[in-house]
């Protein structure tokens, strides 16, 4: 008895290693990143024959009636899931959030007028950088309103703090990134539920929604367009997912290549080529499973839950662990953090010792982007509550003794 | 035996069905299309657990060793198989080739100059179309050069009856499609092997090899860009693939968006942000695949002898079956065709029977495109000789039946 109340012994150290339900390591890459074990399973036999057609998924027309209802199927439950307003095009694109960066203004911003730019992070910085590309070839203006750059970017900019486009010269469009995957911080509410600053009447927020997409409900009529890449929360690498209110749609450049044009790809939906097919097929597997789930709102319960173990373990441990975002903003997707210097140690060697050690015990994908430096754990919405478990006691071990 | 001396007895029609060596069905789609066996019994492993690592290559980080060896290997074994210089880069796009279709112009065609297009099918009209677009908006000159639009695409111009741009005022490059998915068209010698127009020295060429591309022998050196979607012969859906010349990467435009810069995907070794990295292991997986088959010479030969079957099949029943394509301009890999009406049957009807029976053996994806009609029987590296084997068999008993 007196073993178990000593849960600090060193022997904690030759725990077994943590695995997941079907046998794997725990993943906690920030993208691309851990997929359900049974949309995998599921996979692994559509790629071999597809609902008995007799070939595999990968190998369908995607001008067959087969992919045809796949596609169609999946764009209905992306809606379903996530409530999409019946004014809203989701449109499957390609190229990342990269390509919306300088897509968005070719297509949404008139010669004569600017957009405001809010900057919470390194991919905020770099949408900022190239609509300004844009603008400066092609027209238009990009205004710079905010930016967390001070602190490298620990925090979410307050309102009054922004220099935007008077509401007089309203902007064509507020730009935010409502998760900073490589700070760990996001816009949330003390419940972690969305925010979103107050613009002026009018003017459409543009969000680069690429690592908290359908980790949580959204209200898609807060936005005029909505943009994601599939490969955290949402399926494999290859697509773009851009849900785009119909009125920009109808409004945007018309003067651009037709494959930079939402009105394209709205009007084939979105297929005005072959589309990354297979790609499009596990984001329809994941909108599936996010409904298995309970939806969006179990979801983000459970991503909640599994935030506060970890964060709860770097907490408990404040003169060991140093989480980088600021408590109120921080990410319920990616926890980012380092060791300090400890026993002779530097923090990066802690650093460095702390991930050898997880990665032996099954936990992997741990280190952070050069950016920022040090941890980041990403609890995406395949993350089971068991991976955070894992993560969260053996931080605790690690500090204990390590500090 | 006098029943083995009647191969055209109607009990033919119940033969047994057609199956692959795996049990499945042929699949002649024109892509997304037929991949070997071989590659989905790694793909299914693969995405479980990749190499060990305790989760599947869908998961892995496109920034950790795993994938970075995955993607330069990748490259490694797509240049071994091609032969590819060492003054061209490999990249890996996404976007498809439709995107291509602008991103040409847009590097290589100065305000100053016009670029020659040969147009011998839909896709070519298309490039010629986008690039149109391009220039009038952003400048330059797009020349059509020729066209076999008068027979519907049913030939390739001969080098004589183009307008190209003179010798003097020499064009940015000269653009071609090296084969005509739609029409069943290719730029070939009377043996299969690859073909080209003179061009006016030192001008590119740059060709749209998306169906034909690694299903022969390519000699690189007489190229300035050749572009190709991974999902023909190459994987699956989701990337782009491009080989250019490093003196054209250095030329080109710098005032484009990144990521629309050859320049950037050179310097960032096709990863200025999350690529299309599960299609690209795919690609992976080909080229290794085509390097176990004997590399593209013993491929080459493996086509010729597939087509060669098809063909004769259509060839020994003139009366019965239409080609599209001009005998010596024949495609290896899209044969094209229709039915003679027959037996008080419109031509429509008597393809459409065709179909139904095809599909009923196991002979899948044989509906043409609608620009051209009736069938389409694509024979990519990956379909089996038996599949063409079994299309050869087919179509003879089923003109014996019907004709």
């Amino acid at each position: 008895m007196s073993i178990a109340a000593q849960p600090s012994s060193p022997a904690a150290h030759s725990t077994p290693a943590s695995r997941t339900a079907g046998g794997r390591v725990f993943n906690f890459n920030a993208g691309p990143s851990i997929l359900p074990e049974e949309v995998l399973r599921q996979v692994q036999g559509d790629i071999w024959d597809f609902q008995g057609s007799g070939f595999g998924i990968m190998e369908h027309s995607h001008r067959a009636k087969v992919y045809d209802d796949v596609i169609r199927q999946t764009e209905a439950d992306v809606r379903a899931v996530g409530n999409v307003p019946a004014n809203f095009r989701v449109l499957f694109m390609s190229g990342g959030s990269s390509s919306q960066n300088f897509i968005v203004p070719a297509n949404l911003l008139p010669a004569d007028k600017a957009a405001d730019y809010i900057v919470t992070g390194y991919w905020g910085q770099r949408s900022y950088d190239d609509a300004d590309q844009w603008a400066k070839s092609f027209g238009g203006r990009v205004h710079l309103a905010a930016t967390s750059a001070d602190t490298n970017h620990s925090y979410i900019p307050e309102r009054h703090n922004w220099s935007g486009t008077s509401d007089k010269d309203k902007p064509a469009y507020v730009h935010l990134t409502t998760n900073n995957t490589i700070y760990g911080t996001q816009w949330r509410t003390a419940s972690g539920t969305e925010r979103l600053p107050a613009v002026p009447d009018g003017v459409p927020i543009v969000a680069d929604a690429c690592s908290d997409i359908y980790s949580r409900p959204i209200d898609f009529t807060k936005y005029g367009l909505v943009y994601a890449s599939a490969q955290k929360n949402l399926g494999v690498t290859g697509t773009t997912i851009v849900f785009v209110r119909d009125d920009l749609v109808e409004s945007a450049n018309a003067n651009l290549p037709r494959m930079l044009q939402y009105r394209h790809f709205a009007k084939e939906l979105s297929m005005p080529n072959t589309p990354p097919a297979f790609s499009i097929y596990t984001v329809g597997l994941m909108a599936k499973w996010i409904k298995a789930q309970g939806g969006l709102d179990a979801l983000h319960a459970r991503n909640v839950a599994k935030a506060g173990v970890v964060y709860a373990a770097l907490d408990a441990a404040p003169s060991f662990y140093k989480p980088h975002a600021r408590t109120q903003d921080r990410s319920l997707m990616n926890i980012v953090f380092k060791c300090h210097a400890s026993k002779g140690m530097t923090g990066e060697g802690m650093d460095a010792k702390l991930m050898a050690e997880a990665k032996a015990q099954g936990l992997d994908g741990l280190a952070g982007h050069r950016a920022a430096g040090g941890m980041r754990a990403s609890l995406y919405n395949a993350m089971p509550h068991e991976g955070a478990e894992a993560l969260g006691q053996f931080l605790t071990d690690f500090a204990r003794r390590n500090g």
